[in-house]
């Protein structure tokens, strides 16, 4: 917010706040994230802020899609490259994203857990986004799309979630080696479930 | 509470207020369960459950452990079973109980991502027994203990809670292929985990 010699527009002044939002929630959780600090932290009255956002409420709300996506723009993968390549590639750049922003990646998690139908909107939109990007590669992966290959994503994606934040809080493994781990988890459930003694059907 | 003909101690009756706040989430979350309600239901004055639950976080607390230990019981392994049965009787019965007490179940779960810390440690400890449960059947399962069996072992739980919330709101696959799939799934993803590409360290 330093030396505003531009006049900026509204829609970019709110970007630079939600930037600073998100920025403030390094260190603190989303309940601790206040519209005062936040005017503090910008130099504006809190009358101003409440010009960009109508309340506490919507300003998390706010904080929270705007941290969820970045978290999707840094994990988009690279078309050119193949499905199992995107997996890693993808894994790994969120792996990068949680240990960089923990405190905002919880808030999204916490969000979700919580009464707030709006949190829980932006986690599930995220996770919606994530295993959309694994269902998009499953023929090239060489199985095929059913309820039970879309039961499992979903389950291989909280599976991703806990491990990842778990292993960021006790990192008992090498990065590589999760990454490898979660990698390979995918391809073995899926394939466990079109195993014949079971059929799958959609 | 019908005809208390015989005096009740009070850790009996403490324990039947408990079962009916168990019953009570049934229909209504935890947020929703005051200390009136149980009142009313139980046919005593408020001032008297006070004497068993010093507030209402007291009692949420203790009707969030009672739930819980109800699912371990129901969900405890007959140890006569083979490592695999015991895996697959487990899901059948952890399916069974949240089918029946999705309610209860989802406050467990909502309660361990809220701040309260309590609850999340009775979600902690529970999925402790849980994945102790597997860890235990490791060697049986033909797999060495390592800091990536556990992390995948953990992974795997919240693959099992996703998928089974999921199906319970949306029954996409029958029971028992949903039995089968997360069956399948944890020695699939710990077998991966062992591939020679990528050794795996404790």
């Amino acid at each position: 917010m330093s030396h505003p010699r531009v006049r900026l527009s509204p829609d970019t002044r709110r970007e630079q706040l939600l930037d600073l939002g998100v920025s403030l929630l390094a260190t603190r959780s989303l309940d601790e994230l206040s519209i005062d600090l936040l005017a503090e932290e910008a130099g504006i009255s809190r009358g101003l802020l409440y010009h960009y956002f109508r309340n506490k409420q919507e300003f998390h709300r706010a904080v929270v899609r705007r941290a969820t996506d970045d978290m999707l723009e840094r994990t988009t993968p690279d078309p050119s490259l193949d499905a199992l390549t995107r997996l890693t590639t993808g894994l790994a750049a969120y792996l990068d994203y949680v240990e960089s922003n923990f405190e905002p990646f919880m808030s999204l998690v916490r969000g979700a857990a919580s009464g707030d139908r709006f949190l829980r909107e932006i986690y599930e939109d995220a996770r919606g986004v994530l295993t959309g990007r694994i269902l998009d590669s499953i023929g090239e992966l060489g199985l095929t799309r059913s309820a039970a290959t879309r039961l499992l994503i979903d389950g291989w994606a909280a599976m991703v979630e806990e491990t990842v934040i778990s292993w960021v809080q006790e990192p008992s493994v090498s990065k590589d080696q999760l990454i490898g781990l979660l990698a390979a988890a995918l391809p073995a459930v899926l394939h466990a479930a079109e195993s014949p003694a079971r059929p799958v059907g959609a």
